[in-house]
């Protein structure tokens, strides 16, 4: 288990906070720029096929908003059905990006649920890993998958709490607690998340950071759910480090009985 | 529902914090300063029967820590087994505090399980209530005599979430939610927190705010706890005012379809 | 805890079911006797207030398809809200049964909710236990006031497991522990199950039977439900006759790995 | 969603029992035919690395107590780790059982979890059904890769529920459901059940079939046990016939309020 104290360091860089932020369903721009920053993310996930950075030099850019100068830029492969549109995706990105090495692969294997097709994904993983990327990982919450793209060289793995945009929050935390065990990269939780107590949940379970969107974009104040998440996963890391007391079905006084005066 | 925005009043006072704290179990009376002070709370809670607050001029006294001037005291009846016993041992309280009204009324009905005792619950209120003071009152789920307490006039109304001491959250969020509809005075959760995503849950459930003691002061690190939980009560009442999306068992891509570039 | 192996025991009559069922809401009388044939139960409730057992001699008579010969009727007090009306009904159902002692006490606290009102109920239970009744009592799933009823000299205690009609199982597994770990006369739950796994997880946790009436009535075929409840009941008691294997998390091989042979 | 109301046709043949069971863990062969017998099962699964069914010809064999004339045997590979030994072993099986086609795959990933190798089984799959196999398959509950072994052309789907011999139950209804509802051959919920209601809960999501074996043999009584299971699974198969009443959490009278008679 990676227990970095200190920020969460993927692929070299190590980030202060542990919330990423994805950059789309919201109204416009400008409130895409005010819940990036209330959010506190460092890292903000851009669907390459959907976004315009920079594509289309004649529209708005979200690179105008949220800035490679002050986040880090974390292009997507949201909508790729197979390894190849994947690669080739984060292959243009690169080149958009000048040279960028961290991305974010998610290879889907349906349309309705848009759960990952893990056997394109671990062949994707391996192609974009050899061509020098730095992968971080959609994927299912299967514990031996998620070791074998952590073995083939991948920067953080990020499990599905429950499908993207469900909001349904962590369905399994067996199957996150087996593959934080065994992970020596970071553990995103990736997809799920509906509200503040979800993030927290996936936090004290001992994940790495979590990554959403829906959540945000889609509340009915996105500026004070960006917020507010931003403080579940500050308090879920806490909660973690500080080390629960054990759940007990037998009572006890809250107080020693010993001691008492009146 | 008590929708109050801009604090917890009870009883015509307004505190910015939502997070209400215990006194008991820590290691000395300076891990109580430390971690009264992480949590933010303004409110602590003091088991008259066991905490010296000038109760004996000779010892230690909580006070010393907690002063007054800073920190609203809530005498509370731990410990107490019958209306009497509690009547009693505010009547004390009170006087050891200068004519202070704003009591926390708990009458247990099991040694092992510190589970109220609502008949006797019920009669202590009464009495307190006619004797001019401000009833805070731990109680059962039970959405019908959390009625009847707000009937007879106490000020807050506070449900266990689980057992005193058990760490076992939220056990039944379907009662919790039917008091918090039918409430105009604040409903408090009160025992059975056992960590941060448990604080939030309650939160985003639409409780007005929380009291915990074992949970911070039987942690491991309990001033680290103390601010985990300080975060997750502001993560989880941001959340409730933010307005979570849905959960839906059917997926949604995470940005629109519509609009794809590449 | 009440662990007769050999039947339901309830005021010195021994039921080989542990499947009670109400009697309303069905289409018409031919469909609740069909069904109640089905559940295989030999106690069934029926509501003083609403159902026609005689009260008006011209009309047709619940006991016409439900004979006082082959079932032990269970006159309740459905839609009473103080113990006055209850006692009431329960003696008028005296008469019109015979002198039969055996009923169900129901004092309900809410028209919204059904939940109980829990002081009336003691009450009426009081009165009840005095005037010669076998009182089976209805209540909250507080461990403390079902002592109480118990100590009145109630012959059964009644907990919901959710509110009535709800369809929404045990929401508190753990309040009914403490009440079934405590009780030394049968625990029935009493209102909440929606479907054959409600019922089973019930009887699991060491009920001694189960009543209901909605899940039966209200499926879209009565009577195969009423065949499922019965299933579901005895598997729930063999089931926790038998000693489920314990949870773990860790995983162990089905088979020893001792004695390979291939 | 495959409805079979008539009984579970698995590969052209079929039985009237749901429920499907493993022969390992029992004290001895005798309490092996007792609990099967008891269970109701048709179909028994062997791990052919472990179980002697005549590979060695001086050792009692299973089939001595579960007569092939009497039970539908299922060969399984259990404690294979990948494809080639898989199917070797499902080979070997062949030719012990005369030309037996119906089989068991599956493929671990891990010896501490047991979780299934997906691509290994995957591999395999597409091997034994080309070699005229019905295939059975052990998988994660995974839907896009349960519909590729559908494509390929298993005979059956087996979800895990949780871990092998872990007893937790269902720990993701919603996985299971997305396959059931995708599915044209027979869903079968494979490992995890630990209580009778773990079975009805799995049958009420319209499974079509169980397979278990700790959760009986490792029971105290596991005679008693295989009853319990025997009646859960026709309970929640019925039940999902039945069409259970819809969760809802207001409350509503369990008997209509017209009609009022007292």
């Amino acid at each position: 288990m990676n227990k970095q104290e200190q920020g969460l360091t993927i692929a070299g860089k190590t980030y202060r906070s542990r919330l990423l932020v994805g950059s789309g369903k919201y109204r416009d721009l400008e409130q895409t720029r005010e819940a990036t920053e209330a959010s506190g993310a460092e890292i903000i996930t851009v669907a390459i096929r959907r976004v315009n950075i920079g594509q289309d030099p004649n529209a708005p850019s979200l690179l105008d908003v949220v800035p490679p100068t002050k986040y880090t830029i974390l292009p997507n492969t949201a909508g790729c059905y197979n390894a190849e549109d994947a690669v080739y995706t984060l292959q243009l990105a690169r080149e958009l990006l000048n040279g960028h090495k961290l991305v974010k692969l998610e290879v889907l294997g349906n349309e309705k649920t848009l759960f990952p097709n893990m056997p394109e994904t671990l062949k994707a993983a391996e192609i974009l890993v050899k061509d020098g990327f730095d992968v971080m990982v959609y994927c299912s919450d299967d514990p031996v998958q998620a070791k074998m793209l952590e073995d083939i060289g991948c920067a953080a793995i990020m499990p599905l709490a429950s499908l993207i945009g469900s909001g349904m929050g962590i369905l399994n935390p067996w199957n996150l607690s087996l593959i934080i065990e065994q992970s020596s990269v970071p553990v995103i939780v990736d997809a799920g998340v509906g509200t503040a107590s979800d993030a927290a949940i996936a936090m004290e379970l001992g994940c790495d950071g979590i990554l959403m969107n829906t959540a945000i974009a889609g509340a009915k104040d996105p500026i004070r759910m960006a917020r507010a998440m931003k403080l579940a996963v500050e308090a879920g890391r806490e909660a973690f480090l500080a080390g629960r007391i054990p759940r007990k079905f037998a009572a006890s006084p809250s107080s020693p009985m010993a001691g008492r005066i009146a």
